[in-house]
């Protein structure tokens, strides 16, 4: 072998070699701002989301997911779960505030958010008033712009359809109570295994070429500018933070949305965010490069440059997650005395 | 062996041809009058099906799926084909009349018809104006109180979302006009595969068990009160018939509907019928005992009793069909000149 071949030899071992070790320089760095990834390993994950108390089962989320799907759980009969929460638009609807019964605007001009690794988020809502999606999935089937349907007139719907009542018997046996509270569970179990794994956690779970190096310079760049002082853990966001921490966002005129009484908002998770546009709780915005700098201004007092905020963007890119294929459900015949639906 | 059991196998043996004989009647029988069933074989099925101009492809079907159930198709980014022809439900909204665009009511307050097995129709809508399934598509995304999206602004949309136009190129070549009638088309040809074969089907195909006594009894009750006359081949309706023929249909003051101009309706399919109420035009009947016995009155000018009425429901719940599986599709992202949603 020729000496250049040699040296050409060497010379890739090396980079190789470094190439491995600002990969994990980078993993290291991530990790220690607190960024997490959803675990490769489907026990270890179960850990994170299952409820020993009410134990994720195929028989509760095939019928959460009917419930998820089911627009009968609406006053009108034409609004589910899945209509602001779609799933196959990265779990929300993908205009500024939600549009309810009767086309009424979420009265606080309020962004649906994404219903995809919410069982990631510290808490629901963005003022975080609820703790966890069984509570939350309460919320938007009664509030009046949103599903409109009294609790009572949901358990009316679900427990005069036959195959629901068997279907809750075979999931929780056969002296289950059907009540508006167990409806919304069963939906949350669901939720809770909307779970999207993306190239970035194949990254920090140890794949050192899952991210190419314009995603790794931008994840560097992330961290750096402070993102995952917000945007951290699992859900990459999902916790609550002080609202317009250092400035005021410029398209703060629309909604009257303040945070929660003590001014903290639920930070979005920035997993498939490039699915989940407009952004903000107003949903004012509509491209990431102006999202990011925004952010940079009101919660960082930074400001972070269009080539930043771009190479911030590439590696959002990247957090486009692995989405759990989903058989459109079949949905069970309601009964003679099934409520009817109504338009009022 | 003795003689008493010798006589019993032979009675058995009796009845059993009996009751196959009884079948090849009664199959006969509904043959003659025009019922057919989708055929078992594939090949045979795609002859009714395909246009050998513009062939189903798997490329072409999964593209049309996300079309339909893509909510950008409409002005307000929140109303797909799926809204008011849910798969989940028969392929329809199972309200009376349909809710579109601003929540506005269908004026003529007509209810949404079921998209399974719409490719046997000979006619489309109500007044069967339109003659096939590609051009019958074009209508609901247009009309101002349905999903009140200009056929330039669909297009637009369309050629906006990167994946979608390479999506195009595959199924339809490198040199496709992305139309908004092309776009129908692909909706069109997804909408081609949504036939439900039932164990109706099977019985005319053959399988004398497919049915048991009671729903034979009720097929043979449906064709003797004269149902089959309108309520007819693979369809089991979907053909144009005098409106209100035999008489005034007692909810005749909920919508101004008259048919067409020459006083014709297209007749709905009963295929999955227990999954497509409330009924009629107007949906104005929630039970198909009461929807049966009107018809008998208003079209055929007989009294149909409760027990008939009895025995064509339990045939009519037979005609039940097994729904293609579908994914749940994953839609593409919209960039950056797509354009925004509107809600006026």
């Amino acid at each position: 072998m020729r000496l250049s071949k040699l040296i050409s030899i060497a010379l890739l071992a090396t980079s190789i070699t470094t190439v491995s070790a600002q990969a994990d320089d980078l993993i290291k760095k991530a990790k220690d701002v607190g960024l997490k990834a959803v675990p490769a390993d489907k026990a270890e994950l179960m850990k994170l989301i299952d409820d020993p108390k009410d134990p994720i089962t195929d028989k509760k989320v095939e019928l959460g997911k009917k419930l998820f799907f089911d627009p009968r759980l609406s006053r009108s009969g034409i609004i589910s779960c899945n209509t602001c929460h779609n799933l196959a638009m990265g779990g929300d609807d993908g205009i500024p505030a939600a549009i309810g019964h009767k086309w009424m605007a979420n009265p606080h001009h309020l962004n649906s958010p994404t219903v995809y690794n919410s069982v990631f988020f510290t808490a629901q809502f963005w003022d975080g008033r609820s703790p966890h999606l069984s509570d939350q999935a309460q919320g938007p089937i009664q509030a009046v712009p949103e599903m409109a349907a009294p609790a009572n007139l949901v358990k009316e719907r679900i427990v005069s359809i036959p195959e629901y009542v068997a279907e809750f018997k075979a999931a929780y046996g056969d002296d289950v109570n059907i009540s508006f509270p167990k409806i919304a569970d069963t939906i949350a179990t669901f939720e809770k295994t909307l779970v999207t794994p993306s190239r970035f956690d194949d990254f920090l779970n140890g794949d050192k070429k899952a991210l190419n190096d314009a995603e790794k310079k931008g994840l560097n760049t992330f961290i750096d500018k402070g993102c995952a002082s917000c945007h951290t853990g699992i859900a990459i966001g999902g916790t609550m933070q002080p609202f317009e921490l250092a400035g005021k966002y410029k398209f703060a005129n629309i909604g009257d949305f303040k945070g929660d009484d003590k001014g903290m908002v639920k930070t979005p998770t920035l997993r498939n965010i490039t699915e989940t546009g407009p952004y903000y709780h107003n949903g004012a915005i509509w491209t990431l490069e102006e999202a990011i700098k925004e952010m940079g201004s009101i919660q960082l007092g930074i400001k972070i440059t269009d080539s930043e905020a771009g190479e911030i963007k590439t590696f959002l890119k990247a957090l486009k997650g692995r989405k759990p294929a989903i058989i459109y459900p079949q949905l069970p015949e309601e009964s003679a005395t099934t409520p009817k639906p109504t338009f009022d």
